[in-house]
């Protein structure tokens, strides 16, 4: 640290003459503070991840199953259709300059068509093209909620709702799941946590992590809790329509009478290109609650570091027109595993216990502890069969030799 | 707006057993309202020109030289190679999952070796990807500014700079840059509005929209404002380089003795690609002053929303690296002109005109009361040359007809 001496100019009569002195005042030195915002802004995911001890087994080749990145293992790559499009936007040389802060019109009528129903039809103004997803939540949380606010979180949940709201000094409200019921939501829990500072109500589904996908039933009554309270939603559909056959994937906008929605969706996940960070936010209204204020709102916000690639965004309407029926069919989803952790008394935590998953059988799940859901983890199925098969009779083998149950008369392996 | 009944259960007793009644408490109703953060975002660029009234002379088809994207009049194409990189990036399907927050290792690098220079050496760790220069400027802002702080800004300057320090609600000191001095800062002027709370001084150079670089002496008397002040600097340098031939370009990180610098840049200006979004804090620390606490501020910050692209953080390398020289010499670059509105009595301010000149003879050029700079209007010098020519050509035509000199000797339509 540098010191550095400080002066100041002292104006003082003397004799019938202004005379000026140099004052010495104080010392300065550099004294950098991070921000608060910055000290507030804690992504768990990354910091558990980063923060947790791994030494795999030399002998075990390493098996990653922690990061939702279904591109990883290259088994699952977009579709041909998407990459053309993307080198079509180069070649036209159309797509170079600034794009409106709120996206191309002909991207966000792309995308309005797209997710456009009878019950919620969409036009071009209900869009707004955003850097991801994550942008997409960031501006919708932003425009609903002042500091004094609080909004409800699904627990467990995807994180990026809590280190947004946390690094904005809004009150986060978790509302639990019940792993029992399909990972529903505990409307009683949840209706209890609404108060006068409530302003958005965040809901996930088809949920990461839990896998689950709602009914049409349970997300009736969710828009009935809404609407009683008239808290808004913001709706994070990025895994809607990635369901296994048979499942019905309900977006909240199609099912809402009264409740206004912001519907936050991408790229990422159904396209399988999470790195080009296309995002959106579809505006359903309703009866004019949201109005002029909250539309404008967005594009204010918007207007801040401007949003997607103008390639992808060039491409967008080509990708989400052209891509194949058949490539959507190839679903990616997410499980969710339980640790009965009294049964492993040598580990303390599903931190401890996904660490020496690494160190005997060099597999990686990530501990559930990163959305606040501890004595779970999480692992990504999106891998190669044959390398799931492996995880499985590792992870099947860890357990073996770890297991203790704690139970006076359960003393069954096979449990 | 639909009202609703609210009831709360109401526990009491009543001949010693207990009874629950509902009570109806209050109406409630929709009432959603933008947040504050929204509506404290303007961006004064987009809200001049969204609010002006524009009615061309149907008679002349439109001259706009008012937003700097030296894409649209497709005149100055990026780089050939810089596309082939993009299409390689994209052939190569290495770049469609996620990257690290703040971007992949090869590229960081790719950027530390760019802009390396033995008075500043940089490696990987002292950049940071960013969506945009405009993401670069939020995080640098946002790491080092708390709400009750203020950051020193050019006056005039780039509007984004007041944008971003509004919505988080710190306080913007304007510093004056003095026209009759090639734009260089009134350095009195700067030291004189430093006090406690200040954190940043914000220096654009090459600056938009005067078009100034300044020299290596000027730069050198900045940064020892700040070492005595010990304010770290944001330098805005996303105009590096784009100097006319025989001018030099002086990065303040390559000069700095003591003073911590982040340098803010991007691929926008000199590779002619704003819409693609990519942006880079590089970090020029001295004695440790940024120390950890500002580098890991940035990291938690940028994990946020994540940042570019990976198709183009992909090609970064290449187009970096392979860029032919000759490229760099299409320098581009900014013009003011300023109005002597006291000798054009019908207009009321810089807006009235430049709106005035549109309606006779449709030429767009932006007011500068875009960037606090009332009586002056932004041209931009990106059109081919018949353009610009013609352009000036209808400006002289619009000032000879509407100038009327209030001094009493001068009466020279040639002034
Ligand atoms: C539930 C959920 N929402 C949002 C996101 C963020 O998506 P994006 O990568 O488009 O920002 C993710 C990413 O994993 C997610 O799982
Ligand atoms: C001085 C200055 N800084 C930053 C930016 C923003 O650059 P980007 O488009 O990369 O966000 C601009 C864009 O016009 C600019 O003029």
């Amino acid at each position: 640290m540098n010191e550095k001496d400080v002066y100041e100019n002292c104006v003082y009569k003397k004799n019938g003459s202004i005379n000026i002195a140099k004052l010495k005042i104080r010392k300065l030195r550099w004294n950098i503070r991070a921000s608060e915002m910055s000290r507030n802004t804690l992504n768990p995911i990354r910091e558990i991840v980063d923060g947790m001890k791994l030494s795999p087994n030399p002998d075990k080749p390493m098996i990653a199953l922690s990061i939702g990145d279904p591109t990883v293992f290259r088994n699952l790559p977009t579709d041909e259709r998407v990459l053309q499009a993307m080198k079509d936007a180069i070649d036209s040389q159309q797509y170079n300059g600034y794009a409106p802060s709120v996206g191309y019109l002909q991207s966000r009528e792309a995308v309005a068509n797209f997710y456009s129903c009878p019950e919620s039809p969409l036009e071009a103004k209900d869009v707004i093209l955003t850097s991801g997803c994550s942008q997409a939540i960031e501006l919708a949380i932003s425009v609903l909620c002042n500091k004094e606010n609080n909004i409800l979180v699904p627990c467990p949940g995807f994180s990026l709702y809590k280190t947004l709201a946390d690094s904005l000094g809004i009150q986060v409200k978790l509302y639990n799941l019940q792993p029992e019921q399909s990972w529903e939501i505990n409307l009683q829990h949840l209706e209890s946590l609404i108060d006068e500072k409530t302003t958005c109500l965040i809901v996930n589904n088809p949920s990461n992590p839990c896998g689950s996908v709602y009914s049409k039933d349970h997300l009736l009554q969710i828009l009935s809790v809404a609407s009683r309270h008239c808290i808004p939603i913001l709706a994070d559909e990025i895994y809607g329509d990635m369901v296994f056959p048979g499942c019905s994937f309900y977006s909240l906008g199609s099912l809402s009478g009264d409740v206004p929605i912001l519907s936050c969706g991408g790229l990422a996940k159904r396209w399988l290109v999470p790195g080009w960070r296309m995002g959106w936010i579809i505006i359903h209204d309703r009866n004019q609650a949201f109005g002029t204020e909250i539309r404008e709102g967005l594009v204010k916000l918007s207007q801040r570091i401007l949003g997607a690639c103008t390639i992808v965004q060039g491409a967008l309407v080509d990708i989400l027109n052209n891509t194949p029926d058949e490539f959507y069919c190839s679903t990616n989803n997410f499980l969710k595993v339980g640790i009965e952790i009294e049964n492993f008394p040598e580990f303390k935590n599903d931190v401890d216990f996904t660490e020496r998953l690494v160190t005997e059988q060099s597999v990686f799940c990530l501990p559930a502890m990163a959305f606040e859901y501890p004595n779970f983890f999480r692992i990504v199925v999106t891998v190669p069969e044959e390398v799931m098969v492996e995880a499985c009779r590792r992870i099947q083998e860890f357990c073996q030799q770890h297991y203790r149950p704690c139970s006076p008369d359960g003393n069954d392996l096979d449990q």
